[in-house]
């Protein structure tokens, strides 16, 4: 009865070891660079984790470098996180010896458990839980690609490449190893970062519920984005999201809707997908934002790790392209948004400064503002207009504007740190050309989207969740 | 009287000396780098236009290395095409002149005509339009960023960094540059090329219909994608685009649904954008795609100008990573399709091939195919299967399936080419990297999208374009 313990142990003190170890030991490690054992600590190296690694393979003495041992008992020091990819059969036995080693957390990355076609699979995965539960062991997984956690350098997954992303403050929760590598993808080429990525595979006694109460607290997170197939347990998971909801914006992206994938959900990571309706329902009744597509995932999560809360709903659309500012106000309206109606002085201000030839309402067609000081004048009336509560930038590649792009940028910055309103921006332009000044808007929490319809669907996400706290 | 004229003229042939001049003037030119004059010229230059370029200044006698004249009545030899950006008062008088030089198009970017408020400038445009009609001269404009052919070597715009774009099969047509430049720059970063874009600005005596009309013969066009706001003559439209659409697929983009957006059309381009809903349903009708979003309008003529048509909706889901797969029949099934059941045959195959450890049905997991050969044992029993119609194939950067990229680009334009079903591809990666093995399925007509939502929405927008056919 050690259940006990749990009730007062703060989540963050729970996850404290599986998330920020000082030692990780590698269960099944191997020279053989075709093999989980040679990608996992391949990843553990390239993310340049500061503790101590520690190598397991009863044949070898040295794998990429570094010590290894016969086995987890063999380990002269403590470990704190295990990561397993020895063959299923073998995982319960491993587990207690982890157990008797004092092991807190383990990243089970073998699969061939719950989700796999028969019944050995499924006792395999139960006699791996009541081990865990037993000698308090935190699993991630089984049948997962793993996590990594940039704060920590740790990189405790089978695909290097990920060690390269950045420390954020966006973290992502997923049933799918593959969904990890779609999101981490889109935030590599946005040049953002990432706070944790975790995979949780068959959520053998570790589930959405437990990581999502613990993201609530981990002051390293703003923002929660998630991607679920099956819920197990969909009460203590709406139940959750709804006291995560009151701290920290959650957005999520339910599948299994069909009935193949429903299928596919089951052999996927072993939970049914269940009624989609039903749960999209109770999540959004809790708070959280739902979604059905990982860019959108990605942007929506975006805008509320980055951006401060809106006051209101009405939304200012500031564009040098009168077709992107259209499309944003429709696409704004259509999202629940306001077109805010200026202010006489702002409208007056406007008039002042632009000619008579293109639309001097929102969306403000900017075309004619050829200066910064323009722009300087126009933006600062928009920003402090008290009927305005968020604003929507668009910027164009085009040589007209090329001259003032830093100045622009500055501007922005300048405007969010004085008005403390949202500002997106729509940044249309090929990636290549203003990486440096879309790094820069994105470092000083201004998210950046490459169209108009992304820009305002982020926007419109995060008036939806300022709302819901009540403005 | 020479109405008469055109209706037995082809489009084609009306619209030849304006896509494909053997020479061209630039009424307006200049040396200086912040003018519409000098900005046109760049463009001209750097997109390689391989006719005579004649710059029209009278206070110049050679401007960015081109020998420059007074006017256009000075210029010694014919010119089929004038680019005028004079301010508004000036055109008039220049379309005259162009009419007596016997020029055949004029891409007027000068602003200030029906758009702009009060009645001057649409006084200005009638005549314009009075001006041109009579000397049988088609208006690309006014009000308009301008045109380019990269097959014609012509950037008729000014902006000279679209010169850069290749050569491919989608068009666009387009009432706002701004949604041009978004396009474009979408284009760009996917290695695509394009046919022609257009942006046809207040439509002065050339407006949708006619371009759709040529578009629908223009060989150099696969498909067609048309981003709107306002139209003037909605029933011709419609009509025109029920004709096109028996020969080509036409995607649209409509907006201006909002009051303030409308309101902002009117002002953009000089027409109002009209009940939003009516023109949908009627494009619709008539056999156009509509979507929402200007990603899903190139996505979307991307699939449609690569893939052949489908026979039926009954798609395969083939994927190394089940989440990515389970999202794709999800939104497959929402968007219409039907994910395929397996013929026995195939199922048989497909289980002697791989372990019976993940989902080895529609959505296929080929997690466990961890060579070329066994991919290319199950993609051929699969698209060879008589209930499949098309294939929707994930590929995802990860170390297992580095090794066997190439094999499996070969393997899928091959099978392309052998069975003629469509095949489009979700290849998950950074944009950094798999660059070549992109573009040379995109050569090779497998459209490749970055997420698995993209991909299996234009497979979608594929499948019912090939249904409105009749399959």
């Amino acid at each position: 009865m050690n259940g006990g313990v749990d009730i007062k142990v703060s989540p963050i003190k729970k996850f404290e070891p599986v998330f920020y170890p000082d030692s990780v030991t590698l269960v099944g490690a191997s020279r053989d660079p075709r093999k989980f054992g040679y990608l996992c600590l391949k990843s553990l190296i390239d993310s340049k984790f500061p503790g101590m690694i520690y190598p397991i393979n009863p044949g070898s003495s040295e794998i990429l470098g570094l010590k290894s041992y016969p086995s987890v008992k063999s380990v002269p020091g403590t470990v704190d996180l295990a990561i397993i990819v020895v063959p299923a059969n073998l995982v319960p036995a491993v587990l207690r010896e982890c157990g008797r080693k004092g092991v807190k957390g383990a990243v089970i990355i073998t699969a061939g458990f719950k989700e796999a076609e028969g019944s050995l699979g499924t006792e395999l995965q139960d006699e791996a839980r009541d081990i865990a539960e037993e000698a308090n062991i935190k699993i991630i997984g089984p049948n997962t690609f793993g996590m990594y956690i940039p704060h920590a350098n740790l990189n405790a997954s089978f695909t290097p490449l990920l060690s390269t992303i950045k420390k954020g403050d966006i973290s992502f929760l997923s049933q799918s190893g593959g969904m990890c590598h779609t999101l981490s993808y889109l935030a590599m080429d946005d040049g953002i970062g990432l706070a944790k990525v975790l995979s949780l595979g068959n959520r053998c006694n570790v589930d959405f519920a437990d990581l999502l109460e613990y993201l609530g607290e981990d002051p390293q997170t703003r923002a929660i984005a998630m991607y679920i197939e099956g819920i197990d347990n969909p009460r203590r998971l709406v139940a959750m999201a709804k006291e995560v909801t009151k701290k920290k914006p959650v957005v999520a992206y339910k599948t299994g809707k069909s009935r193949a994938a429903n299928q596919a959900a089951f052999s996927h990571t072993g939970s049914l997908a269940g009624n989609y309706e039903l749960y999209s329902a109770a999540l959004r009744q809790a708070g959280v934002l739902m979604v059905k597509d990982s860019l959108e995932l990605l942007d929506t999560a975006k805008a509320l790790a980055f951006c401060p809360l809106a006051k209101g709903d009405r939304i200012a659309v500031c564009s040098p392209v009168a077709g992107p500012g259209i499309v944003s106000a429709d696409l704004g309206q259509e999202n629940g948004l306001t077109i805010a109606e200026f202010s006489l002085p702002t409208q007056e201000k406007i008039e002042t400064i632009l000619p008579p030839v293109t639309f001097r309402m929102n969306p403000l067609d900017m075309a004619f503002a050829r200066n910064s000081g323009m722009w300087k004048e126009i933006l600062k009336a928009i920003i402090n207009d008290p009927g305005v509560d968020a604003m929507l930038l668009i910027f164009v590649k085009q040589e007209f504007f090329d001259p003032i792009i830093d100045e622009v940028v500055e501007l922005a910055i300048d405007l969010l740190k004085t008005y403390h309103k949202p500002i997106v921006m729509g940044l249309l332009s090929p990636s290549k050309i203003f990486v440096q000044e879309k790094n820069r808007l994105q470092r000083n929490r201004i998210p950046v989207y490459q169209t108009p319809e992304r820009a305002v669907k982020a926007l419109a996400a995060l008036i939806s969740y300022s709302k819901t706290l009540g403005f």
